[in-house]
């Protein structure tokens, strides 16, 4: 069992960053696992991704922070510490559709996404059953356009009892309301069935079968206010022909929206995502 | 050298046919190399591409049209053949960025495209000694906001001229008039440098870069009216990474835009290519 | 629910071939909804998928056979014909990595794989679970070197009692008798952890991580006395960099594995795949 | 025109290296552009790329070896400083397919490849006129088995008259002599036309043909004594199916050839490969 911590920062670029970086973990005695930076020139800005081993390591994490707040206010630096020990909690919403929901459960099962699952929340019944066979708990909240409000009101609760970290739109079909989002900023991974920004809104396969593409694809991006504008995570496509059928695009979809999804997922647990401008640096 | 005949077809959908056009080739000692056909249940549509050996055929060509005739229209048929010995005469028309044209070239001279090309135009002067080296004519063709309408009257008859078959804008970054483009109906084939219809219109690897996409793409399609929404020959799509910058995409784009748009080329040559409902089908 | 016939044949290319089937299903009032035609120039061979509706078809799929007699003769075709309305029955074959299990059992529940699975056998016991969830009988059979011949011959019985059609390897470990494989030719599907012949034989991830490739892939082939030398069905690859170790290697792999072995065993199903020459034809 | 320095080194993993380092830098004012470095946890390997602005840099390169030998002494690196302000000389070997050279040589003219040609060696005549169109040295050179150990006596003079850095072998369809590779030691670069190690050696289309594999390859590689088996540098696919013909696997492969041995070519120019235990970095 790894027991490693992972610092993410972001700051200005400027001179001394990595030395200023590099002698403080130095001097606690941590042994460097894998780093990676990187710089965009154009916003002039640095950003950091560290994992050291915590065996040896001579700083407690609890004291890190106070240990820190000289350099990372000396470099304006946005950071957060996590500890590999430290499993999030993640909670699933899923609708109709649930291949995204079966794959994330057997891989949560297999010991490919190092997290918990404490609570699916789903509009639909159906995958209960599944939900039983791997242990987690399943909650079936019907929603309508009138309650929309009081169920939202109700999944948040749901959610802070079971002090969860994050969440999953495993093809849930339901638009969050802004009030919902702003609850969990970056923190909410939706997979929207095409290349966004194309067939961005309803019906993407429908629309990517009138129009004639050659390729589909799949999308998983941090979930923000605008729809379908977040900072995109992962991103694939797999290639069609004049043969298939809209049946079969979205038989080929389906594939590639757990594959895009379950990457973002893992990366997102792994601490290797960074959000600026929009945008994401992966670290790999 | 090969010396066949290839017969596109679109009807609408129904018994018999396939028995008809089969029974109509055997009747003639027609020796077929490939058969493809299509069916779009949706539109009712059949369509079909046959290739067959005109050495042992009884039938000239010039004789096709009044022998086909009575099936033709039967069945409704729109149709064309098409025989290998004739190369169609292909016009590039190029701008500042001549990655395309210069694929194109090595392409044409290499035997790979079977194609005449009798003129290449272009609004600058520098890939001359190129288009000299490949033994093509290059035309030098100013155009400014004011002279559109005189300049493009000029091409056109450079073109009819030529007897140019179709017309290829190899990066050709000035939008042609609707009238134009209705001299050359699907005979006019662009390439895009961004995978439609996400970014279309002008600038997409800014656009690309700075909605903060995990693939870049490159669409080939035939020029209609509306800008960007022709029928897709061809598309394909390659990585890229917070790490790539603005002009990485540019270069890693421009592979891109070479494979795609020489398939398209290629494909059209070789009549593979059939429009229906704005879409390509492409036989293979 | 389509009732439809799928006629798959091959014989040596000649003449009048396309018309004497187009002929004999016209004359039954077959409505054809695909065709498909492959010729291999090379080895004179051509060979054909054609589909039509049993709906308005005047003759009763059991008289088939004797009616299609004279053409097949003529010809000197191999074929056979495949009604829709019939599942074929899978065994699915097991060990310690049930990814691929795990996977076919969904894909079997949600209806995208048309068949009953009588039976999963596996020399393991911890997927029982799982199986019971699908509602899939499960057979725990140990094997070792010793027991090899009598655990054969007790697995055809179970497979015989059950009329199982065609056999999946799903990562399963143990390499089967040429008896055993001899009794269901072109009927056991394997996936192979590489990118074939790459790494064929045993540890593909190992020795592709000790060789430094730059893709792996895995590979879905019916089964053959030689090794990992059947005829291919499907393949595919994925990027991976020095970063990857070799944990990363079997991860990323597990989904190309589930991916491809899906692919073949869904086309295995849908009567897709002929077999010559040690290769596959896969109709599309 | 930018004017950097790049720092490439591997040495033993331990703690302290990149304070080292990123100290050193910093007490000579280096504005760091790129950093990358890779930890290879079961070799105990620490590699590192940095690039850092010249402008504003204290430390004439001149004397950068001398200052920061006792680092490398005290770690025991392997290391080498490249400028970005010197181009390599960079020499192609060719023969009767040209499309990688035609490739390389437009690459070169645009600026893609920072690079001098001083010469290309074919055995061939035929892309003289070509080279010439590029402005770049044009050597036919004949060879024979009996003159082999000539000919490349006479070829090695001609590079060291040249003062060639590196080899590039565009399809060059000559087994170098261990003499000859022995000369410039992970500075010869091949394309062969399959995804390595499946169909090393002799007519790998041929054999992938006759295989039946859904995919084909390219893999450029440094060479080294054992045929087909040095560090890989780059590899990519191409899907094909059984409607390709032989002539179309070779017309697929050569786009991939030109792409893959184009990318390895760039990545060794901008000194981003790093060899080890036959494998290579790739830093992005």
């Amino acid at each position: 069992m790894k027991n490693t911590a992972v610092l993410l920062l972001s700051c200005p670029d400027r001179k001394g960053l990595v030395a200023a970086i590099a002698n403080f973990l130095l001097a606690h005695e941590a042994n460097i696992l894998h780093a990676d930076q990187h710089q965009d020139a154009e916003l002039g800005l640095f950003l950091m991704r560290v994992e050291w081993d915590l065996h040896g390591f001579l700083l407690p994490p609890a004291d890190f922070p106070e240990m820190f707040a000289p350099i990372a206010e000396k470099y304006q630096m946005t950071w957060r510490l996590a500890e590999s020990a430290h499993k999030p909690r993640m909670a699933i919403f899923a609708s109709r559709f649930d291949h995204c929901l079966a794959d994330l459960l057997y891989r949560y099962q297999s010991g490919e996404l190092h997290c918990e699952i404490p609570i699916i929340i789903s509009n639909h019944e159906h995958a209960r059953r599944l939900a039983n066979a791997y242990g987690v708990p399943y909650q079936h909240v019907e929603l309508t356009r009138d309650t929309k409000y009081e169920v939202e009101q109700m999944q948040l609760s749901m959610l802070s009892d079971r002090d969860v970290d994050f969440i999953v739109l495993a093809r849930y079909m339901q638009v969050l309301s802004p009030h919902f989002t702003a609850c969990y900023p970056q923190r909410i991974i939706n997979i929207h069935h095409s290349f966004l920004p194309a067939f961005h809104g309803a019906k993407p396969y429908h629309r990517a079968f009138e129009r004639g593409v050659k390729l589909i694809g799949a999308t998983s991006h941090y979930v923000t206010d605008a729809l379908d504008e977040g900072p995109i995570i992962e991103q694939d496509v797999t290639r069609i022909s004049h043969r298939d059928t809209l049946e079969d695009l979205v038989q080929k979809g389906a594939d590639l929206e757990k594959i895009v999804l379950s990457r973002a997922v893992r990366w997102h647990i792994d601490n290797r995502v960074l959000v600026y401008a929009n945008k994401t640096v992966v670290f790999d």
